[in-house]
């Protein structure tokens, strides 16, 4: 029984801006949720640290070949389905840092699905280099976020101290890559293929 | 334009008996292929090989324990969903290479595909251990193979060879997980979550 917003089932998205398959959750998530009455809690950090718990300096994809020519050319078939824009960020992977701290500090407000979605479009549509700051800041502007005081936020120890805590929570859920999904009961889903599972798990209690 | 058996399209699937998301693809691809009118080219092979060359001396569920333990329950709310039953094997992952050899040597024989379900059955529904030599020519001999000609086959430096050299052919291909699907224009699918698609794109040419 929901009966009020307060009753409104979440779902935990947890998203790296550096990763491919998250762009094809993060463009899609807000609407999908909204249709099914489920609200999306925005989870940005970084898996960086945690490939490097694994021994990883670099994306897998980039590691294993074969894996990373292979997604290349899913991300196209998916893409094609989806309708989405794809273009190959150089470097791949790109510095997400910045982008992620301007997401954590704006998680709880409006702007933050339009912002992720930004940045998305951005490094995956057109290319561009995502930790540029004057590119971040032109993009806060566009959406009408308070651009000078979430750019002088991000310096803060308060901030950067709060994301690195955002990975160490990840981790605790038992998240290894992105995108990944937590419903309310702790449930996780991994990837963007589990998307619309992830949004039914929404809704109910596994066993 | 397809009127007849010659122009019926294929598609390979390449399973590893020790592969868990192979197991979900097994039991379905051949009922799956049949209603399209596509046939099946069974190639098993062995992830071993490709996995020592990453560095890797057992499962990339055994090596990260949070991607390991996210598998298993995916794999319980896979199998749910499809109506199959699941044992966790001890050890995972078993041992694949006898079953592999003895795949190899009936992959074009009529058994083949009941053999692979065998297998996976024995495997993840009963939890017994598929490198037992017994078990698996009581198997063959379930099916009415020639289960002595085969198990003498499979000590052969032909057989030995002929599966490492699948190992290598799977390489050339850009396979490097299990289950993978490859269609007749060499358009690779990862994970059974591909089935579906595979199955489509065996029907076209992609650009």
């Amino acid at each position: 029984m929901f009966d009020g917003v307060a009753l409104m089932p979440r779902i935990a998205f947890w998203y790296d801006f550096a990763s491919t398959y998250s762009y094809l959750s993060a463009m899609r998530i807000e609407t999908l949720a909204v249709d099914r009455g489920i609200s999306v809690e925005w989870r940005p950090f970084l898996l960086g640290p945690i490939f490097k718990k694994q021994g990883w300096e670099t994306s897998p994809f980039n590691l294993q070949r074969s894996k990373g020519n292979y997604m290349w050319r899913d991300m196209e078939r998916q893409c094609s389905v989806l309708g989405l824009p794809l273009v190959r960020p150089n470097p791949f992977p790109q510095n997400s840092l910045l982008a992620a701290r301007i997401a954590y500090c704006g998680r709880n407000e409006d702007w933050i699905g339009a912002f992720t979605r930004a940045v998305y479009h951005m490094e995956f549509a057109l290319g561009e280099d995502i930790s540029n700051p004057e590119l971040l800041a032109a993009l806060l502007v566009e959406l009408g976020a308070p651009a000078k005081r979430v750019m002088n936020e991000i310096e803060t120890a308060e901030v950067k101290i709060g994301l690195r805590a955002e990975v160490a929570t990840a981790e605790s859920l038992g998240i290894f890559g992105a995108p990944s999904f937590v419903t309310e009961h702790g449930e996780l889903f991994w990837g963007n293929d589990r998307l619309d599972d992830a949004l039914d798990a929404a809704f109910m209690r596994f066993g």
